[in-house]
């Protein structure tokens, strides 16, 4: 049974004001909140339990070390791996990317080798294929959604030409809330032999996420995203592309020996994991992980689910406000704009003053904003501690916003 | 006036035992603790002021924003850096010197470039550069150190030649101990137009540092080391390598504009501050140096010059301890091996029964410890809390290692 007011109870902010009215956070999207369990780690190992990992034999040193690298251990389960050496550590999905996009892509993709994108992609996971096209000459190839927000995995497939080296594509767009059927697209680029990533930033958030049922090369989360620490996160890497990978970043705890002369690199997943790690970060996404395991993510996927149905039949029911993206796959993601004068940073700046915390702008897709012909949204996103008086909340606040503007 | 007691009772895990004895924290060289307005600036931070940075206009995303963006001016008192735009945030100094390797260095230098590099530096500068050198057949020149352990500025200019293009050196060997004079390295190399990066993971956390006075294109520092959270950090670049730099890491923040076709990017510093940062590490870090700016940098030298000598008289007095570099300019940093069959690992094995943490092993420095001949050292390292009574219980461990090995 999902307790939602047990469940409120463990994340602090939640019961703090904004403009003198309860807090209702709908940003998840960029970033959600953190439960006590959380902070509670974190302040401990700081408290009691610090010291650098790896590094020292001494008693804090192997405490420190011994939870830090029993996190690889509980990303694994989370993500349904078989092998927690092919996790590897992360200060984000963005730093992720950019080691696939540094390490694997780089030196083996010449010019006019192609990468296939959707164009719902978040930022994340176009700029560093955008680095390869202005540097290297590898070419971008985009895949359009459908009038719904819906990514059909044959639309993908049908872009794959023998110059295909890689297919990167979002698990769940974080301006649609599209889910993308991954595991379709996956099981044709193997037959045809080309690799797939999967930004799962916002994929692993909302739903169960097995990796070796999706298949996928590489698949990355974010950390700060799945209710841990800023500045953490990992990336799921199949052993046979971890063989093929160069290190990307250089420094300690990488090595095996370095000389004047040269170097040699340890074994993966530590090949690619340089310097003074994010240690307390990972430690409190590893305690973030558990207590989603703990709630169930067939829970979380549930209540969010039930919440989504709710948000739109509500946001339905007003025609004056746009909602982009129709899927059926659709989870709890709304962006969406107003008829009327309103900008969506004028909506936003309106629902802040009833507490109402959205993201205006961009959301970090410009190929997608190109796509749908608008140039910001506004954009509520639930997370597992919200409920239907929130959505309340926000829709009496809307109700607000087009009074004031029409 | 220097209050070691006050100090002491700002960092809570100082008061904890270890193996039934008081902790005797001597990894300080590895990483620092943490003072409890650091870790209570984390927990306010995750309790009441959390959300994503740069990216909503909501309350709590504004009120996040304008913490984590007032670090940059934080961070440039306290390395008396004129312009905060200078200031680049990053995971720690691996991450900024990677930075400076791939956003600067691997687009200019060609084979046959040379970089100039001590023979003391810290793995995190050194393997970005052979990176350079294996990828692009960039040269790799060393500069040795004395047998004091002193790195002479003019055998470092000596090595200058036309094909000279960056020299990378650390304020602070994490070894020796030894302080090098990098302005008169700087003031040398900017004579014949040879820019240089300095690694100041160890030189800012034990002295003041002034950017504009030692002159550097590239200053890097860590927070981890400097009191403040782990996955923290920045680099100081002037203004006119940064216009040279193109991006490194790529994702969200850091754009001006994304389509299908092409990528724009934003200014100098976001430009190389990708995705979601580390936010509440990063407004940690602004606690630690705010603490240390507090303290006074000229106080903590002091306190840490008199414990240092403190340490090498009582050292200097045992004559079976071989202690690592004996420089005028030496910090509290001391390496050592013991006369005898006692490995270093044995020996900070028995330390740790005593409370004592140290550090054994090749301290990220793999080409010092082939130019001083030993596979392994202790390494002993002060911080601001430290105290001669702690030197003191040192020295009964060592001669309590020095019965057991004899």
């Amino acid at each position: 049974m999902y307790d939602i007011n047990k469940v409120r109870a463990d994340f602090p902010i939640l019961s703090r004001d904004v403009n003198g009215k309860p807090l209702v956070y709908l940003d998840n999207g960029a970033s959600a909140q953190k439960p006590q369990v959380v902070i509670d780690a974190i302040t401990r190992a700081y408290s009691a339990e610090y010291a650098n990992v790896h590094r020292g034999l001494h008693y804090l040193s192997n405490l420190a070390t011994e939870k830090y690298e029993a996190v690889r251990g509980t990303v694994a389960r989370f993500l349904g791996a078989a092998d927690e050496n092919e996790i590897v550590f992360s200060s984000g999905t963005t730093e992720a990317i950019n080691l696939v996009a540094y390490g694997w892509a780089m030196p083996r993709l010449e010019a006019g080798d192609e990468i296939i994108l959707s164009v719902m992609e978040h930022h994340a996971n176009i700029v560093p294929w955008h680095f390869l096209r202005e540097r290297q000459g590898v070419v971008l190839k985009w895949v359009d959604v459908d009038a719904k927000g819906d990514l059909d995995p044959q639309a993908v497939l049908d872009a794959i030409t023998p110059r295909t080296k890689l297919i990167a594509v979002t698990h769940m767009s974080n301006v649609l809330g599209t889910v993308v059927d991954v595991a379709a697209i996956v099981a044709g680029a193997h037959a045809v032999g080309v690799p797939v990533l999967v930004d799962g930033s916002q994929g692993s958030v909302h739903q169960p996420v097995n990796v070796d049922a999706i298949g996928a090369d590489f698949y990355a989360i974010t950390g700060h995203k799945l209710y841990g620490p800023s500045g953490s996160g990992a990336i799921h890497i199949r052993k046979e592309r971890l063989a093929e990978m160069r290190p990307f970043i250089g420094g300690g705890d990488m090595i095996r020996e370095v000389s004047k002369d040269a170097v040699s690199y340890a074994d993966p997943p530590m090949k690619f994991e340089a310097g003074t790690p994010g240690i307390v970060q990972q430690i409190g996404m590893g305690v973030a992980l558990e207590y989603l395991m703990d709630l169930g993510m067939q829970n979380v996927a549930a209540h969010e689910k039930a919440l989504t149905t709710y948000a739109r039949g509500k946001l339905d029911g007003l025609n004056w406000v746009n909602v982009q993206g129709n899927s059926a796959t659709k989870g709890g993601i709304f962006s969406f704009t107003l008829n009327g004068p309103a900008h969506a940073h004028d909506i936003s700046t309106v629902l802040d003053k009833k507490g109402v915390a959205v993201r205006a702008g961009h959301h970090c897709a410009g190929p997608l904003m190109d796509h749908l012909g608008v140039s910001a949204t506004c954009r509520a996103s639930f997370g597992l501690y919200n409920t239907e008086a929130e959505v309340d909340t926000l829709i009496d606040a809307l109700e607000l916003c087009h009074e004031l503007f029409a």
